[in-house]
């Protein structure tokens, strides 16, 4: 089963534009119902993890449903991509994050388009950035490994904790980071701080493939 | 294993049924214990995500397990369904929808039936249901297509996700609309906002039928 | 694979018995810990679902594991067990409730054996538990039918979602609720209130033994 | 598949880190952000039991996912693992446990390492530990008995429950108890307190090898 180019890059631009909706939607709908910034949290989180297994499960089999340009540079990392297949997965990474941003707006009537003032910055955010790139792209990586079949549960619970254990509330992706830079709600970051992030999350994705490479590689040993 | 129609309708019947009465229900039991709005609505989205999977796991191999006019009309579009087959199932899902609201009502001694008084207008309301209606369709189909066996798990973490990340906290089920009318209760919507709703519904699982029945088709290609 | 009757019956207290140990203890530490009704019943809910998940998984390939009197009664009235097994069964699943509650007491240095002021009556008390125990047993009966690798996870959400749809937040179990009359606790039943709960369970489970016998037998057809 | 000895510490090493990581990270994150104990108890359970899904399946086929000293000592005692092995093991644990309390002060801008002065001692919180640990260890060898496939599930559930219906919310891993005396954040010990969660700890364990192993001992019966 084999889908073309254009299938799969309409397949990373749905896939990236469903998960900013419900990135920056759930933020902006629990912000509002809440005065408990946790409480708020949850109604962040429980509903990235729910549709990261949603999307990745009926649009992993066209795409592999990467969502994220810290992914596919992983795997271009691996000579498991070619550089023009990766531009062009991440240009539509890119660009359905920031409609991913204005639809949601638009389901709020709020401003379609906004500029973020969340400052997020510093080298314990960017240290969280790399931890929490690092991990799931490990996750992906042994969950390829050993149980493809549980990549959307993986990478679904594995952000769901993310968003807690780390400083930053683990973005671990450029491109949900770019979309999130255009909404002046919970979810957002400052333009300013995008360099800081991205690079960290590049290196994070960098350093599991070094690491996990080494560590999944099996002996085979006669009996 | 086939079951006749009569079983059919029935589980269509009380699958509606006991899924209005799980989005009615929770969401009274939620209203009545908390002040915080997102913690109800945390309490409201848990267990209608949790019961989608035990009424389309355990009806499903009946009829199906559709419990949505939309999802019906999502399948008679792709010809997969006869026009009065159609009629019998939403109507089904109608009457199991009303019961559902009843039920749920009896159960907190309130009165049975209600008119609800919630306002829910205007087109961000219904541009987020034609998103709802959208994403669950193409989820159905996308699952349909590459997993079957996760359909219950899929539809039940798309409502979690949607619940949150549309403005209009995911109707998305003409049925549920209908019987969410007579409950002036936390889920309840005002009778006359229900004809934007519904339309949006049935539109949202149109422009699904048709992308995702472009998206989802495979090139075969020789080896 | 089968297990001597002593081992099935130990499987039935110690299932039974740390099902009430999380009930009870859950309920206790989530009360505690917050003026919020709804998180304190979240903190119930979530532990409980998961402890379900996991105890019919681990145990159910031994005795089936009921923990619940209400679902050795549905089996018996279907001829797949015994008059004198049920009553084995039902025995070993009261004794397990009871020292579960006195072991959620002790954990959390509390007086071992308590008798619960919290009243809980009233017809739509016992409806709820009606609606409760015929989804319960509706959903064993559905999942054996068609999936029953998926019975842990079937029960473990049915209860999550019935938590917070019945009024009663859905005991639908005698040996837990005898032990429920145990603890003055957050998830406590005054005794007197026992009969009512305890009729509205058996009468639920014989009207799903009822129904979903007929709606699941499937009709072969030639093709 | 096998993997070497180097592979399976450094498994064990960046497990425990990570699931340290997680438990310490999201207690300081959800602590800091709510008034509410119980939903910053939900804000640490619910990261932690998603992490551990995601920890097992990807490193237990290299290493068999131990993480805790009590789940090596009780395969030691079931004579499964030799002493040598099981020194490395614990020894691994620990080291991943320090620095995974590191790595979560560090993301935090917090002092790295700290020593904790929350109480929590007493017979009924060791009593609890036992519970906890026996609990965990049976589910284990449950799991490995009977639906080896599920034990990441399973672990993740039982943790889950485990936060709650426990007056300690639960520790039940000597690496995981030394490492969280090592913060004065939400989930410290003091450590003072260490001697005797661990005592309990190893206890439960031992407990679980003796009566689960009695337990799931099935007859081979002629037909």
């Amino acid at each position: 089963m084999t889908f073309d180019l254009s299938r799969r890059l309409v397949a990373e631009f749905l896939g990236t534009l469903l998960l900013v909706c419900t990135v920056v939607g759930s933020g902006i709908m629990a912000d509002q119902l809440s005065d408990d910034v946790a409480v708020s949290l949850l109604g962040n989180t429980i509903p990235t993890g729910a549709i990261l297994f949603v999307l990745i499960t009926i649009l992993g089999p066209i795409s592999g449903a990467h969502f994220n340009p810290a992914v596919s540079f992983a795997f271009f990392l691996r000579r498991e991509m070619q550089l023009p297949e990766m531009a062009a997965f991440m240009t539509a990474q890119i660009a359905g994050g920031v409609v991913g941003s204005i639809v949601a707006h638009l389901m709020f009537a709020l401003d379609p388009v906004q500029i973020s003032q969340t400052v997020r910055t510093g080298p314990d955010q960017w240290f969280a950035e790399v931890v929490a790139t690092f991990g799931l792209v490990g996750v992906i990586l042994g969950g390829l490994r050993f149980r493809p079949e549980a990549i959307p549960t993986l990478v679904g619970l594995y952000i769901t904790a993310a968003y807690w254990f780390t400083a930053s509330t683990s973005f671990a992706n450029p491109a949900v980071a770019i979309a999130r830079s255009l909404t002046d709600t919970f979810s957002g970051i400052r333009p300013a701080d995008l360099p800081g992030f991205i690079t960290a999350e590049f290196l994070g994705a960098a350093l599991a493939v070094a690491l996990f490479g080494w560590l999944l590689r099996a002996e085979e040993r006669k009996a």
